[in-house]
């Protein structure tokens, strides 16, 4: 993380420009004067607290009618389980992309895909990639392996202990898969893997899902573990943490991309020639140029995998459709491949950390749920579905990005779209 | 991305249990028939192709009250330059963290943070730790650089060539920066990073974007030195690229953590033994033993930086602040290191790519902008203050939440929050 | 690999300062002119041939003299089979480290380490650190994991094509491995991973390799596995490679730190306070210190584990005991991790990549498979103990060089002991 | 670093197989007697020390005559400056691979490379690529950065006392410089790049370094910088350390990735279709099919860069030509690029971490310096030209492996080869 002395010397004169140094000694300096701005302790969604709530902060009525709007009163209940110090809620647009054509494992048919956004020219673009998709006979697209895991960490004196104390667990996995398995309905523990770095284990616990993300699922059911853990193992742990940082939750990591995390999804289509010139204005094998400078500028940059932006449509996807926004940065990555064949372009992707439920979190917000709805994806049986279609969407997302790169377009469509805003 | 042949196997019997594998063949084979369920080619925001859009769906009434109430209905006009084929709006529920006392070179003052999330928790936990923060006199938060880059790709002949390129461009940078800092107001060429890949050339122009966040500006930018570059060479380019996907743009990359994008903030704590005892009813000992297993966690998994959950605070204050959710993909990412003093705990976050903006983007729209004014920091010179308000709301999340897996509390928390729930 | 604007400029003007651009230009350009320096055809170790090459190259005596010295002239015929176009050997000092007490799963006892390196004070650290470990009772040390792979990769027309191979190929594991097993006395598969992208399918198939290091060994059975593939598989692959780069095989990777390539070994050591400070003239704090901000450096700096410097022991011993040095690139990762205890200091390695082995490679080389004598890990039974006594040695290495760094005599040990040389 | 619990399981069943538990436990416990087997505590190369060292071994006179035959005693003076405790010394076989024709800014003309490996079939692999890169008129080479770095890391109470030693720092650059390149007649500091983690600062002092390799003469001019900063900064630190992990050094790191370490090179040849055909036995388009295929199956295992096998190469070079072998743990990084063209082959690699120099370390040991006389880089001048020569050697080897892939001819080779041996 670090800058080079001509652009920190910049920096520094900027700010000595600003401040004298002692003003900025003073700036960085604790400051113990008790806070004046408290909120109320009680942190539940109720109209008298969140009517304390908007005192505190000062009550600017153009705020409050913007955030606590009235549906946003009438609502309230709904959102009591999903959040704390409520004060309204904040409005995205949403547009539809499609129909994108799916012809998946469990997503079929074509679809018009919801997304969340202030981001310009976003929507049009997916939108025009589904149609390309759908226009050829869609994409294929297959769930390949799903689990979610838990990494609870346990300390001991020595590696000796370490070894023991992992004999028991792997020995005792029937006992743990039952202790875990019944604190669900639905989750059950796929794998577990098993790591020694000398006195230290990290467990990792990894279970499927059904229709729910899981994240929660797997807390507890893990939770559940540890405790039958501390109570029977013949060596008990110095200490022990239910999640060591180990499971690659709310992260990109090489493991989770390696392996597993959430729903690992493959999807491709073989796009003839004459589309991508009539669709992208450009040529197939354009397309494969762009691809393979990319994929190299992809590989210089050091990222996990490559790709051009997934990142775009999964946050829109997600937040339209009640998914963990948080989870963008696990999810959004993966490979993308782009080849020339005798007919025309072969695109591919595949997502190995798809985050995504049809129950649980916020997929029974009203609006969320509504989303879900729209996309056919509400009911049982729909989360594979729903990690389809986001596979599906990124494919759509990659085509019409590195369409309009080669076509030079790219610019432009941000410039024409993002007209009336003046953020230049 | 590999899967194990145990784990593969089961998904296989599992796939064939409900489907033949002629039924499996059917689902997977393209399908060409047309498509009837195109919607309306004009993507604008306007009542007529709205209502066409809800007809192309199925008009799902209930759908179509949660997403195009009354408000969203007034509003309508606000979204115009931001989505494409509207539908209607989507809400997330916001809560207040805080206050949260920042001594930033820039962030000055007890700060309440609206944050949109649906994960149950997930406010308390960070307002918690802002809590915690404020109590012990605040945290001292430094942005330390910035700049965003856009990275075209040039494609040549030979490695001869692309030198001859890159000492053209070298010696040309006066005129490439004038090319590019003539299209916008506030955008700087703070540096230009030349990458030669036998006969490729990237070159990576770094901005700085004022108040804004800047990804268009630069891309506006970019395009215009590229012109200058087609028209001026002494070599041409056999082809190129505005983005040859060098830049980190929206994923996760260790070129962005290495250096900066967007704006790098560091931000700190001491906090005194009796207050992590008091606030996080733990120890400063048991915080540092799981930040080390933790941070070895985290490394054992190949994360970029090592941290906890930057992704959760990031996610929920990009969405209640009308900042681009899709950037939460690069900038959680980061280092949180903990030590134990003679005092008690000392706790430090730092993150390299925060991507935020206080002008542009979706800080116009009406309740983002709410939130923006509701943290004070909507006007002129809040961009870099809103990076270190970013930062500390990390270092806050970082404490309770390990606060949290230190006393035993992480998954109960989480239960009692999300009990009306029923996603096991 | 991007270069700073000012530091290219820099380049280019000292070029420029040596050459002209004209020179600098015929300098980069193809010369078709016949070479004149052609090597004799036949590639064996015959005494005429090796005389021919010596006059291919001009025949400098003096170079002559110290590669083909009497005793590489008479024991030529012992290197026949490790090398094409042999001049003659080149000598590399050893030194012994020690001794270094293992109290491992296979390793046992006390060892002196023959390391072979150029670089002065290495072995003296080493040597220090293998000291103190075993003045403490030594180390703790064990092989958790095993296994080598060999990943073949198979291009489809298409994803459903792909998955139906796939399917097939979990279904014929048995007689996949009888096909392979069939190639090796010694191999035996552990196991297969599967990695779908899109058309392309990545078979891993990893397998214990006995005393061997086995990369021949894999490559051989795996090749015996495609072509039972490519005679019975049900879709026949458009292309096939033996190996797809997705092994692993000599380079650092995220997949081989997060699985095991070769041998995982965790080895650690709890070393009172008094031994600290006698030893090593530094304190269990000051050591843990000085691993906090190295580990944060390692994390920083965007390496694959963090650790200090295994490279130089690993080296070292790879070219003494006749392993492939090449494979330090990949053996050169893992973890390691201080810790400050109530009598002084733990400290543990942990390393998922060491590619060792006692038969096979260069370890029936004269000269080589003394120093295997040396360690008494030459016979069978041998290849565990000897990854185990690797790691030992990466623990003796990390504490001697963080114990010099500590009290300041890092480049002081390097000063006087390289006095005599002049490379300042 | 997880191992699946069937795998785990699979490797205790075995342990216990073997040893009962209270076996094991003992294996693992320390042993607190006095070791019987010391060495003499002079490391020096003196004829009674390396005496005693051999009685202390057992003195195996197999061992002895192999390791310390007559030549070994006779040059044993040479070798005192780079090794402590002296036992003899180890012969790895030297091949030639060539001629390899280089047109680069520095290396120019036909090289015979030598190459010191026990892996049977590199050299005549390596051998194979040069003459290709030969036939077709040599590969264009240059050198684009150079740098080898030291991190020292300071740390301090907080945050605002870092921010103000960096500012002192950054402002006391010049003398910073002057008090480095006091210690060196070559070595000039091109940049100095600054890192702030919370109350942690790194600073990374990157110097030119002549002909040398340069690690020792880094260290030695960076700790009289620290003393420097020690004496004058205005805030002192609590405690600092010469080199913080931050450097990269021995070891694979995406900054020296990103960035450079020791010396960045690119080299690229054009290969018509004929030649490839006629040397390789395949086609321009299985070779590109192949690379395709490869670096999507080196993004998926998580490797820095994507390239086949730089590290067999650089190894045997390296140890052939009296580099740090150690060093191959970092500079084995880089990509491939293959593409196909109009009329054949374009090929480059890039790799931005070669170690190398032509004076200090290893390369005024006899056999070494015989090895760079060779190949007439053994005066001034020629540090550039090796590390040329070395990614053009590279270059050599990803075309002959990548064509003997395509062939099918890979085990073939290695087993012909290798049909002496008997390691499977």
């Amino acid at each position: 993380m670090a800058t080079d002395h001509a652009q920190a010397n910049a920096w520094l004169r900027q700010l000595l420009a600003e401040h004298s140094a002692e003003s900025l000694h003073a700036r960085l300096s604790a400051d113990h004067t008790p806070s004046d701005r408290r909120l109320p302790l009680n942190p539940r969604t109720l109209e008298r607290l969140v009517e304390r709530r908007w005192q505190a902060t000062g009550n600017d009525s153009d705020a409050r009618a913007q955030l606590l709007d009235d549906k946003t009163v009438a609502d309230m209940g709904a959102y009591e389980a999903n959040i704390e110090n409520f004060i309204g809620t904040v409005k995205l647009p949403v547009g539809l992309a499609g129909p994108l054509r799916v012809n998946g494992l469990f997503a079929q048919g074509d679809y018009h895909v919801p997304l969340a956004t202030s981001e310009a020219a976003l929507v049009a673009s997916y939108s025009r990639g589904a149609q390309l998709i759908t226009a050829v006979g869609g994409c294929t697209a297959m769930v390949i392996d799903e689990g979610v895991s838990r990494a609870p960490g346990f300390a001991f004196d020595n590696l000796r202990d370490a070894g023991e104390f992992v004999a028991w667990a792997l020995q005792s996995l029937d006992a743990l898969r039952a202790a875990g398995e019944a604190t669900t309905r639905h989750g059950r523990l796929r794998n577990l893997r098993v790591t020694i770095e000398g006195n230290h284990v990290y467990l990792n616990f990894e279970f499927s899902t059904g229709e729910a993300s899981g994240q929660n699922m797997v807390t507890i059911a893990t939770e559940a573990i540890c405790a039958y853990v501390m109570a029977n193992a013949p060596v008990t742990p110095r200490y022990h943490f239910v999640e060591a940082n180990h499971s690659g939750d709310k992260k990109a990591s090489a493991q989770s991309f390696i392996g597993v995390r959430g729903r690992k999804v493959t999807a491709e289509v073989h796009i003839p020639g004459e589309h991508v010139r009539k669709a992208l204005h450009t040529t197939p094998e354009a397309m494969v140029d762009y691809w393979r400078m990319s994929a190299m500028g992809g590989v210089m940059s050091g990222t996990i995998g490559v790709h051009g932006h997934y990142a775009n449509g999964l946050a829109a996807l997600y937040i339209a459709c009640g998914q963990d926004a948080a989870c963008v940065a696990e999810s959004a990555v993966g490979v993308t491949r782009f080849e020339q064949t005798d007919t025309g372009l072969y695109a591919a992707v595949t997502l190995p950390n798809l985050m995504v439920g049809t129950i649980g979190g916020g997929t029974s917000l009203p609006s969320q749920n509504a989303c879900l709805r729209l996309l056919g994806l509400d009911g049982p049986g729909s989360a594979h579905a729903l990690a389809e279609v986001a596979a599906a969407l990124s494919l759509a997302g990659e085509l019409s990005i590195i369409g309009a790169l080669c076509s030079g377009h790219f610019s432009r469509a941000h410039e024409v779209l993002a007209r009336v805003r003046n953020n230049t």
